[in-house]
């Protein structure tokens, strides 16, 4: 089959690799419909992360095309929807709704690599959720966000406590923030504050339900955002990002017992000083989001037409050209790219 | 009227202190009838912090002594517990239950400095709770408790998510950790695993609630509640130290998804790497106990005598021999001391 591999830094190739067998009785083998490039998969495209010969790709949908003998909830032919974590959904920590953290969970990233064709995914029953019946396909787009976009926005969402009346500050307008701006919207927050500098993706912002826009950063930022809400903060804070200046920004922006939740992926040498952390007495909840513990929600949600995630992807290709996606996306030409088969 | 102060670490004396007067119409004036040491004071007087005749103190019960013409809810002879931070307990951050942050908030602490025959209290009716009659002597103690040391353990047992089915481990056996023992046992916690290595302390924990001792601290400590917990780490853990051995034992000792409550008071250079807290995955919240929430449930328990937080105090003197209890403390010969007036 054909599938993404990245050789070093920057170079990105659509190569041959071995089609995927069944191995434990638990695994499903899927067809893919579309998968996509995730702005993490920037990381060791720049040269932040190591990358050797690294399988690419976490986000996927696709049709069922073989199930291991102890796969009960999915049967061949189904539409599927998974997430980039890997998990049982029996556990005693998936039962608690951090299925991102399985006692036996692993991350699609690196051991699978779903910017392919085929895919092997263990613990199908726990990780794979099927759609009602074959989706149109303008709900594809949608579908593929729930696995990891969508779904990551939906918890940073939720960790910061979005619902009726409270203002939810997002720093970040990268996919997962514009995601971030659509789950507080679609949890009920009265009031959404983006923070973003680019033009375009403030009018996306505002599309997914912003009602004001930050374009100052860091301290700067964090003051505006507290000019905004009566010297207090904002209830909840979304940190999609990942920086030292973000995650305090985030910390900053947030009023005394307000909440944050952060899903950039913190690199190497982010710290957070405990004693501003102490004293500004936030709820701080992150890390790889449980996407399984919402995509029954969000697939419901997408398949009455509530919601358009899909419009994140601002650039569609076929599998065969997913370099010119990655070149598009490393040059900020594209917000996010689809990769069709 | 007599008062404590700390010329300079080590040098603690009681000396004549102005007696305070009503200045703003919602303070209160009380009448001591006990106070005590906090194991925070010892940072001062071991020159962690500075101390230039700084006055100290900052737990207190007593009796109402003179109000302000905008004082409603108590009256002259009420017995009041207060907090350790000031807060009206009407702005949108008290309503949310963070009276530790109030818009009007301050610290007891340094400016007011309640190891002392009076103190003015100001915010008197978001600040002191009275108790239902004149509390009986045995009763003094634990009143004195819930001001700071009784509602920071509370605090961070709550923060720490205990309750009915939930394993709580208890990083730091000082008298804040033992009283996180207690609320954790209040609350309903299953499993309370108190980490020391004093066996005093470890008996006093068990007394409170404990049903497991663990002797070894970091990454040892955090390896062997993983040990007693099926490997997944305790559901919440209350830190009560404020190191950075404290901080991540904490952090590494809670299961995925789970929640730290941490109440030791974070001291400068103490940083959590974002990249573990990242992948750690647990709820964090800390910070100044919110006591005011929490008092006057905690004043119902003791009243009832359901609870004996009075226990913690394991040294009694009167104010005039404060510096005995100071030195006491320092030397770990006492828990905490409790002064009389």
């Amino acid at each position: 089959m054909r599938g993404v591999v990245m050789f070093a830094p920057g170079d990105v190739r659509v190569v041959d690799r071995e089609d995927p067998e069944i191995v434990e009785p638990t695994d499903a083998i899927i067809r893919l419909t579309a998968t996509c490039i995730c702005g993490s998969d920037l990381w060791p495209y720049r040269g932040i992360e190591p990358a050797e010969h690294t399988l690419m790709g976490h986000e996927y949908v696709g049709v069922v095309e073989e199930i291991g003998a102890d796969v009960h909830t999915l049967k061949v032919g189904d539409f599927v929807v998974g997430s980039f974590c890997i998990s049982d959904n029996t556990c005693e920590i998936c039962r608690s709704g951090f299925q991102s953290r399985c006692v036996h969970g692993s991350f699609v990233a690196a051991a699978i690599g779903t910017q392919s064709e085929f895919a092997r995914i263990p613990y199908a029953d726990g990780t794979l959720v099927a759609t009602p019946t074959m989706p149109e396909p303008e709900l594809i787009p949608s579908l593929l966000a729930a696995s990891d976009v969508l779904g990551t926005g939906w918890f940073a969402a939720d960790a910061a406590a979005a619902g009726p009346g409270k203002t939810i500050a997002v720093v970040g307008d990268g996919a997962v923030g514009l995601m971030g701006v659509l789950a507080a919207k679609q949890l009920g927050a009265e009031r959404i504050i983006a923070m973003s500098r680019h033009p375009e993706r403030q009018a996306l912002a505002r599309e997914f339900g912003a009602t004001d826009i930050v374009e100052t950063r860091g301290d700067e930022g964090a003051a505006a955002i507290k000019d905004l809400t009566n010297g207090l903060g904002a209830h909840g804070v979304i940190e999609a990002v990942g920086t030292q200046e973000s995650m305090m920004q985030a910390i900053n922006s947030t009023c005394p017992g307000g909440h944050v939740g952060y899903v950039g992926v913190a690199h190497d040498g982010v710290t957070l000083p405990a004693d501003q952390l102490f004293f500004a007495e936030v709820h701080l909840l992150g890390g790889p989001a449980p996407v399984r513990r919402f995509l029954p929600d969000l697939i419901d949600r997408i398949w009455k037409r509530s919601i358009d995630p899909g419009k994140v992807f601002d650039l569609t290709l076929p599998l065969d050209r997913a370099p010119d996606g990655y070149r598009a996306m490393d040059e900020r030409r594209a917000v996010k790219t689809l990769l069709t088969l």
